[in-house]
């Protein structure tokens, strides 16, 4: 009973992640019934990113140009190397103006129960890009959830083997933390991961 | 620093419903990195949807022609007309089959608090189409939400001014279900409308 075109509207909003039968259908009628506008413009939006972003050859980040902003700055350390999961994560530790090195956007992280292997993440463009030379330490910043673990600790394992020092961000209590409201888990990493003042 | 194709993308994401700055990134991401056949064919249905799509002319649901399915249909009572708010509500009521009449979808419900008044759903036309002379009892099957309500009492109101009959779908404890497990509410309700065996 559902007109066709309205059925492909609904099944196609449902590869957006977190989006099941019931939000795909919401979407549809708001975007036919009340943002016909925002729909067109959306529609144009995929079109004109797919076509125009493509990875960064250094850093693999999102880019409209062949390097990122960031890759082509000659200001940054080319001796550092942070390694994140996503494009987010890469803004998030710019946003701290800690760190001055150069980055690389593995795109995902290791998850074989997600099906995602080491083949789906830019692994060996990674080991490419840190036999420029140039890179002497290499910075892990993954996830501290179980699938960013098992990256950082596999990614450690390979840069290790290629003679390349390996750090790991830290651990522990959140600036302003109080112990009584911090979780046993980080408290405990806190303690393990103590630093000789 | 992240490309303008992106951020637009990632603007153009915010139009869904229940989709805020966090998710629309996430979204913009697996559209690019994990399903661009899905995304294209995404931008594809959103076009096709809106340009195909138009209000059946009796019953203002969505369809690609000039009468829906239903209204088409000379077996069903066109004597009877069921009201709801939107075509999910109308495909929950015909999987009853328990009514063989004719719909009217207002496409929204009263809601003063999100700026949506009667100008903004399909009333007017709602009161064009029952002056047709053949309807003669209107089953009001808003929501029982607060704005589903007051839609129904609104309508209610200037369609038995009209002089047609005018009833509401029954509120009470569900088919199976327990007075020990029922909400006081709900329960209160089913006593106030009991009907006489």
């Amino acid at each position: 009973m559902t007109p066709s075109s309205l059925h492909q509207l609904i099944e196609a909003l449902r590869v957006l992640p977190g989006v099941g039968p019931k939000s795909a259908t919401r979407m549809a009628y708001h975007l036919l019934q009340r943002d016909p506008g925002g729909a067109i413009n959306l529609a144009h939006a995929i079109e004109y990113a797919l076509a125009n972003l493509k990875h960064c050859r250094r850093c693999n980040t999102f880019a409209e140009t062949e390097l990122c902003d960031i890759c082509a700055d000659p200001q940054r350390d080319a001796g550092k190397l942070c390694v994140v999961e996503m494009p987010t994560d890469l803004m998030m530790v710019e946003q701290t103006l800690a760190f001055h090195g150069l980055y690389f956007v593995l795109m995902g992280r290791l998850s074989p129960l997600d099906g995602v292997g080491a083949k789906d993440i830019a692994l060996s463009q990674l080991l490419s890009r840190v036999a420029d030379g140039e890179v002497a330490e290499v910075v892990l910043a993954t996830n501290f959830t179980a699938e960013g673990e098992a990256t950082a600790h596999y990614l450690a394992q390979m840069l290790q083997a290629r003679g390349l020092a390996v750090s790991r961000i830290a651990r522990g209590l959140p600036v302003g933390g109080e112990l009584e409201h911090a979780d046993p888990g980080t408290l405990a990493q806190a303690l393990v991961e103590r630093r000789p003042l």
